[in-house]
């Protein structure tokens, strides 16, 4: 599969990358409350107040602008973690504050859980290079810190797969079906298993 | 919802029973090949090897069909970690233990990733119930290692709803996307988060 066949097209003004985000916002808010075989374009266009027509000068189908929205809330996630990677913290503090960051946007973005879990079965592709890039990230934080001497036992992408699972069910159970702590106590004692494991 | 309503009927005799889990395994391999829109009863019951007039003494629905394999496959789960439970081991170890059991299961039974996933969309309350009833039992034996003095610091089910994460996405990713690291080092390197955490 040409998976750039897929992207949607680039627009080439100011005015038209507001368009395009203001489709894919309520392209979210359309998957994420009717999932995708419900959903439509005619509807997702009369959310964002745009024409058909303007619709398909960014998409060309429904299959495509799904495919769009889960890389663009990939990259969300992704940009969620770079203020807090750039201050270069203990690699524990920095997993802490990621965690936080996450939940909070999990709690403001609940459909996100709805999409991607969608996409397993719509668009496998890019729920599968969510997860990767996702735990291929953490498993680069993790390098570096051992680099810099603030890990000394090894680091592997078992660790990653295993911090990524923590994250993602903590943000289903505390970000979106029940709301019962804040994200800074679930994150801080969640970060108390990668400050000293359970003993 | 009456969820008494969707129940598989209780077989009354052996033979009964056997009918019940034959059709139940072939539910689970057509679900886990085709999804669930795309599976039909005719189909699942030419697999068992059945008539279909047997498939209505159990079952009243394709839906209650998927909701009773859901309920199955979370008490497959459950009683993977009762003989590793019953050993009353240190509490990493025995996650350690669990976690290796799963991963296996995870490898011989990787139609119950589809399954559960596509639960959320197609029997939500079976798909919470499996991850509800998951990260309760992990609780449960942390406080009971907690109350034998085997954990010193706090026991808080945000500890089982991370663990429950951390094991179903290294199933995923090592039991079933790819199988490129063996169970047991897969739950080895990542049990070195619940023995010393990161540092």
């Amino acid at each position: 599969m040409d998976a750039a066949a897929n992207l949607p097209r680039e627009p080439r003004t100011e005015r038209g990358r507001r368009t395009q985000r203001t489709i894919l916002d309520a392209a979210a808010a359309e998957f994420g409350d009717k999932g995708f075989h419900e959903s439509s374009i005619v509807s997702i266009t009369q959310r964002a107040g745009v024409a058909l027509g303007s619709f398909y000068t960014y998409f060309e189908s429904k299959e495509a602008l799904f495919k769009a929205l889960v890389l663009d809330m990939s990259e969300q996630v992704r940009q969620l973690a770079l203020p807090i990677v750039a201050e270069a913290r203990d690699p524990v503090e920095t997993e802490l504050s990621v965690l936080t960051r996450f939940l909070e946007f999990a709690r403001e973005h609940s459909e996100i859980y709805r999409i991607i879990d969608e996409a397993e079965f719509v668009a496998p592709e890019a729920w599968r290079a969510h997860y990767y890039g996702g735990a291929s990230r953490i498993f680069a934080r993790l390098k570096a810190a051992k680099d810099r001497g603030e890990i000394t036992g090894e680091v592997d992408e078992i660790h990653a797969w295993a911090i990524i699972g923590m994250n993602v069910f903590l943000g289903l159970r505390y970000g979106v079906l029940e709301r019962d702590r804040s994200p800074e106590e679930v994150a801080a004692i969640a970060n108390q298993l990668l400050q000293r494991g359970l003993r």
